[in-house]
């Protein structure tokens, strides 16, 4: 159960989602960096809109491969390879980007390689913060169990908002405010089952771990939107080749500590199969998709994008694996739509 | 089974809540005919309040002395015999208030107990819905279990809401109509439990039951409304009088109807307890709270004060019966509570 967790949660890899390669979503290098240039709102908006739609998309699939791998029997494989592969293609990727902006832009100071050590430094901490909040994940299963843990998972939507408003000072109106708590609450009743009240019964370790864990989750992601923030000329593909560099450099840490034996004696594929491949794949390009909404929208369109998408994969399951809706996951949907509007609608009267 | 549901509806009686009685809730019989008059804000708005505060208490004390009295064991009364007596009590009750003012201030054209056959006749409409909702109450058992009949109730919260729109032509804001929503998907939330799923089952007919029932009820507390707004200088007393006298000869229908042959052998009074006592009391205070809030406040606060209510009889349960609170309750709450804040914020902003 333990590896299935770190399975989903490690999908985003021990380090934050963040690399981006335009070709994969379908906005031309040249195009995106004119327009943050320009600051041309109405196209900032409809980037805005394409990464978050393509951050559900990608979120979804990835949640509804989970339940298909599961059906399909045990993750066999190591879970901390798969993770250093995810990093290493989005590595991959963020370079192939940047190959194409070079042979049409030409090198220069935005969109060279080389950075400064300051800028690299700070690349270090989110990966270092997921690392900490990944080796907390092997501990706090001795106070919570799994169905619970996923349960108090939705601390970060709290968290993440907290942190945006103090590390990023950033306002949110009081009705904004008001639809993330609903947010919070609606995802929460929508996971609802006859097994969640367990989660009450959670002794004050595993509170304070959760919390500590959700705050190391939200740290990483405002941490993440300030350094693609810092510099908003610079190209995200540098940014984020740098950020996932030390993805890979965590990773290998991560399959020395915990699966060196495993991959030691049975091989570093071992286990492998076309839905971990799959997964792998769309790990990275929902990592890229978390990448451009780090950039071009924030933490908050983030979570709001990760919430309904979550939403959206039990509806596809609905058809795909006949599962059966609950009352609970009606009225935490319904809760959770009218966030959504609320969040539009404070925005506006802001 | 049914016969508790319709004791815990019946409360209501056949008829609306509707009388006061000024003694009672402690504003001066002067004070408030002036205030209407003068149209004083702030003083309105404290009656308001005052009346609100009072319905919420009355309502949550009358949970929890049904509570009380399933724990004690099985209702032996006839429970359209207590509706006679709640109906009864309450006309007493407005007369009473009636006498003290026609003493302080004579009779005047608002005070006087004679009314035209207009004003009279309305007064039977709240009555006949009534009367044709605890009919088809026992007709929507058969397609609907009683607890998923109590998480369809909750429609009467966006009957409501809609119904005061239409009729009343009422308007509320965006954010208020958000927050209604809410309203009711908060509510059904905390009433979640292991077996509400199976609402889910509920066949064609009893939604289309369910949702009849719960346009009857809205209809009927808001032409109840109408009536007690149609002229605001009529002494709420004598609107109250009129509204009871009818709730009390259809009470009579349906001890006739249902209960006939158990009072002829058992008598009127059999099965009475002080716990019964306390109920046909406390209904009868509740549907005077009632009254105020729909001549000085109306439908929309009612419905709020109403919920606010069933969350505190949850509360005060745990203290008082050893209640469990689930994860379910606490999230319904949260969203109740976002609810409320939502209608203030909203109402500022219309």
């Amino acid at each position: 159960m333990e590896s299935r967790r770190v399975a989903q949660e490690g999908g985003k890899g021990i380090l934050p989602d963040d690399i981006e390669s335009k070709p994969l979503i379908g906005v031309p290098t040249r195009q995106s960096a004119d327009l943050v240039g320009k600051g041309a709102e109405k196209s900032q908006w409809r980037i805005k809109s394409i990464v978050t739609v393509a951050l559900t998309v990608l979120t979804s699939s990835q949640a509804i491969l989970i339940v298909w791998s599961k059906r399909a029997g045990k993750y066999e494989y190591s879970v901390t390879t798969a993770n250093f592969l995810v990093e290493a293609l989005k590595c991959a990727l963020s370079l192939g980007a940047l190959w194409r902006i070079w042979s049409t832009e030409g090198v220069n100071d935005n969109n060279k390689l080389f950075a400064s050590v300051d800028e690299i430094a700070v690349c270090t901490i989110p990966a270092a913060l997921y690392l900490i909040k990944n080796l907390l994940q092997y501990y706090i299963f001795a106070y919570v169990d799994a169905p619970s843990y996923q349960i108090l998972k939705n601390f970060n939507i709290v968290s993440t908002g907290v942190l945006y408003r103090i590390i990023l000072k950033r306002k949110l109106s009081e009705i904004q405010w008001a639809a993330f708590v609903l947010l919070c609450a609606g995802c929460t009743t929508a996971q609802l089952n006859s097994s969640s009240d367990r989660v009450l019964q959670t002794p004050l370790q595993g509170w304070v771990m959760a919390i500590i864990m959700a705050l190391l989750s939200g740290l990483a992601g405002v941490y993440t939107e300030a350094i693609m923030k810092k510099r908003p000329s610079r190209n995200i593909n540098v940014q984020n080749f740098w950020l996932y560099v030390f993805g890979m450099i965590f990773n290998v840490i991560a399959i020395v500590v915990q699966d060196f034996d495993a991959v030691m004696n049975k091989g570093f594929f071992f286990g492998y199969s076309l839905i971990t491949t799959l997964m792998i794949l769309n790990h990275a390009l929902s990592g890229i998709a978390v990448s451009f909404v780090m950039k071009y929208a924030d933490n908050i369109v983030k979570v709001y994008s990760t919430s309904v998408a979550m939403l959206l994969t039990a509806l596809v399951s609905v058809f795909l694996f006949n599962f059966h809706l609950s009352l609970a996951f009606f009225l935490g949907s319904t809760v959770v739509s009218v966030s959504v509007y609320l969040h539009s609608v404070g925005k506006l009267r802001r």
